[in-house]
């Protein structure tokens, strides 16, 4: 017996001919294996006959999909039973896909803005459709996180989950470290390289991980956490210092969206730079990779390492989600988000947020800095780990680190904002925590 | 809306124990989150009464399910929807998981001996009976590969899966990694702390980690692969010599179980000891962790790394596969094994293996002895990479080391069916390949 399922795509980007090229060669087994048949009926774009000619060249022409600019006439063919929508931003991507449901159809996305700021009502809206909705691939492209969080999982509670989910950042942190080189000198080659957008603000300060870490915590934790709900920082403010003090540490500087629940039920967010041991996976992560990490309170740690992003390993994502729709049927008892509804978001704040930090300065040479330093944290309550400072030739940006024992983040905080005061900086102080 | 399942549970070892006692603490959360009631209403066991009392030790009595001697009647149960099968070994299990079919009943199972030997005829009564198989907790204890294959990755084409999937035989390496004592030293650790049976044989033998291969080798191949079919080394063999060697060379020694495609279809399968490269996961995968292995055509790899054994991450496989059968239904279109029936295994011989060679000896030394093996080498077309000795009190069991160039391992293994007639060697000599 073989389920039938016409596709009708929206967007026609990286994603999407990278998803109409993997149908191309992968339709015949699908039937064979999966006993599915997917089709794509229709492709909605802007741009639509420049789009079709540019994926035919060398292709026969009778096998092409047909294309239209009209993406409401995508959704509302007789001639679709899924939409996969590939369009990004808001709108018009939330319409259309409240339009497939309300039309009986069932939807698969990649669109981790819209799911992570109106997630909740488009997936009740699948719900009173009794559609399907499909959305593995919003989240670190072919790894299957989102899944393990809602069905492998489902039986165990989630403590921790998040990981590396920007793999711009993870290029630039990963060349950075090999390299010596600095940040801007790295940027410019990943833009050059095609792993960062000429407009690289989303990625590499830590907007684009927030998204992605939401729709993990949202599932994880059950409570309607927003992105204005992660506290951010980018990786704009690593140094080239920063890997030196790091390797002599035994550690290594990588970019963690991190959700962890407090025992009281609360949730602690973040997006942000952290030195993590050089014996973990974590720093085996390198390039454009992405690492999704899930802790269980019973079945313990698990790490989910793969390409995170790019058009092929997402095209497999959608495809996955396709063909488990088309063999299970909307499978309306599973909730896509892992459960009906969200209770409401319980944050932690920074005086709950406690680990071992690293510091790093770079100043203006003088005598006298590390004590002035070393009397404001002690004002904090903060206790000095210990003072790294390796040979360098710029006295007037001598940088050093300054590692600190357990403390809660608000009390660092606290003694950073007076230490900032001081005359003596050449760079913003930087504050990093040590992960275990 | 809330779907109720009563589990009869078969089996009271370590995973059952930790089965109730994970549904002890989540079963109110599930009913919440999942909108599933999990229920378990009679565990059948040997020696019932005296396993029920020490369950109940300090729970309230009320609160615990019945318990039976007679296994065939937690089946045939009128008061049991969902049968989780945790005898292990190949029967009663079998007929007892096909009396729950023909009763009716879901199955949920970490069985990998069953499912590797018995696996297509066990799915085939699920789908003629229209009823559930769970299996994933039969691979890599709570990693979960098995869903990923068989709904995540369907829409690509796996070229290789595998992984290190003996906890045993990775406790055994790592600790000869970091201790430099020798494999009898470390076994007997390991069987003192549990992480090894009284009788290794299974796990250092490599049987272990060839079920569990199989299973996601027909998975991802669609072949009827037996635990026949691969060839295994243990890791008996291994010399606290060769971490030294390793160490030179920038690798370490894991024990890899491997099913790759060729492009002409034929599929590769073994379990070795491979020398990996120090930059690589895989060294970092440490302990009694597993890390399961996918390559996608497209999609590219992927690496599943958490505890891969032992109760509660098992548990928490089994209850992710009762509540995702209770939410979803039996789900009866898609086939438990990812494809409704296997095509013959075809099978890629040591001509295939291509790779690059650790080669080591141990010999009485005297003078003209890597001569007579360069000239064997030779003799069979192998290049030799480099020669390695490390500084050695032991003149009568002197170690060295030779890698080789990419070579095929029929032709290594027939220069070492002549080396190893000379009359020089103190200790068998061993040959691991490389992974890239």
């Amino acid at each position: 017996m073989t389920a039938t399922v016409r596709v009708g795509l929206l967007g026609f980007g990286t994603v999407g001919r990278a998803f109409l090229s993997l149908l191309d060669a992968r339709r015949e087994a699908l039937r064979e294996e999966a006993g599915v048949d997917v089709a794509v009926a229709l492709v909605g774009v802007r741009g639509a006959d420049a789009k079709r000619a540019s994926w035919i060249a060398g292709r026969p022409e009778a096998d092409a999909p047909r294309f239209t600019e009209d993406l409401a006439a995508v959704v509302a063919s007789p001639g679709v039973d899924l939409v996969v929508e590939l369009l990004g931003g808001l709108e018009p991507a939330r319409k259309l896909i409240l339009a497939a449901f309300a039309a009986g159809k069932d939807v698969v996305t990649a669109n981790k803005l819209l799911l992570a700021t109106h997630g909740e009502s488009v997936a009740a809206a699948a719900r009173r459709a009794g559609r399907g909705l499909g959305l593995e691939a919003s989240v670190a492209g072919g790894i299957p996180v989102l899944r393990a969080l809602r069905e492998s999982f489902a039986g165990d509670a989630v403590t921790a989950v998040g990981g590396i989910l920007n793999g711009t950042c993870n290029f630039v942190l990963t060349e950075m470290e090999a390299s010596g080189r600095s940040y801007a000198q790295v940027l410019a080659e990943a833009q050059k390289l095609g792993y960062a957008e000429a407009d690289p603000e989303s990625d590499v300060g830590g907007a684009d991980a927030a998204y992605k870490l939401v729709l993990l915590a949202r599932m994880a934790f059950g409570q309607a956490i927003g992105v204005e709900g992660v506290p951010r920082q980018g990786i704009t403010n690593v140094q080239a210092c920063d890997f030196v003090y790091a390797k002599l540490l035994g550690r290594t500087l990588r970019q963690l969206a991190l959700a962890r629940r407090l025992p009281d039920g609360r949730v602690a967010a973040s997006v942000r730079t952290h030195l993590v041991s050089n014996d973990s996976l974590l720093a085996k992560v390198t390039g454009p990779f992405n690492a999704a990490l899930v802790t269980l309170e019973r079945g313990g740690e698990f790490v989910l390492h793969g390409r995170g992003a790019g058009g092929d390993p997402t095209a497999t994502a959608v495809l996955g989600d396709v063909v488990d729709l088309a063999r299970s049927g909307p499978r309306a008892a599973l909730p896509p988000l892992g459960r009906a509804g969200f209770g409401p978001f319980r944050a932690a704040g920074p005086a709950e947020n406690v680990s071992a930090w690293y510091l790093r300065f770079v100043v203006h040479d003088r005598p006298g800095i590390l004590a002035e330093i070393a009397t404001e944290l002690a004002r904090s309550g903060v206790n000095i780990d210990a003072v790294y400072q390796a040979p360098w030739d710029d006295k007037a940006a001598l940088p050093f680190a300054v590692t600190l024992e357990a403390a809660p983040e608000s009390r660092v905080n606290e003694a950073l904002l007076r230490i900032g005061t001081l005359g003596f900086h050449a760079v913003a102080p930087a504050a990093f925590p040590m992960a275990p």
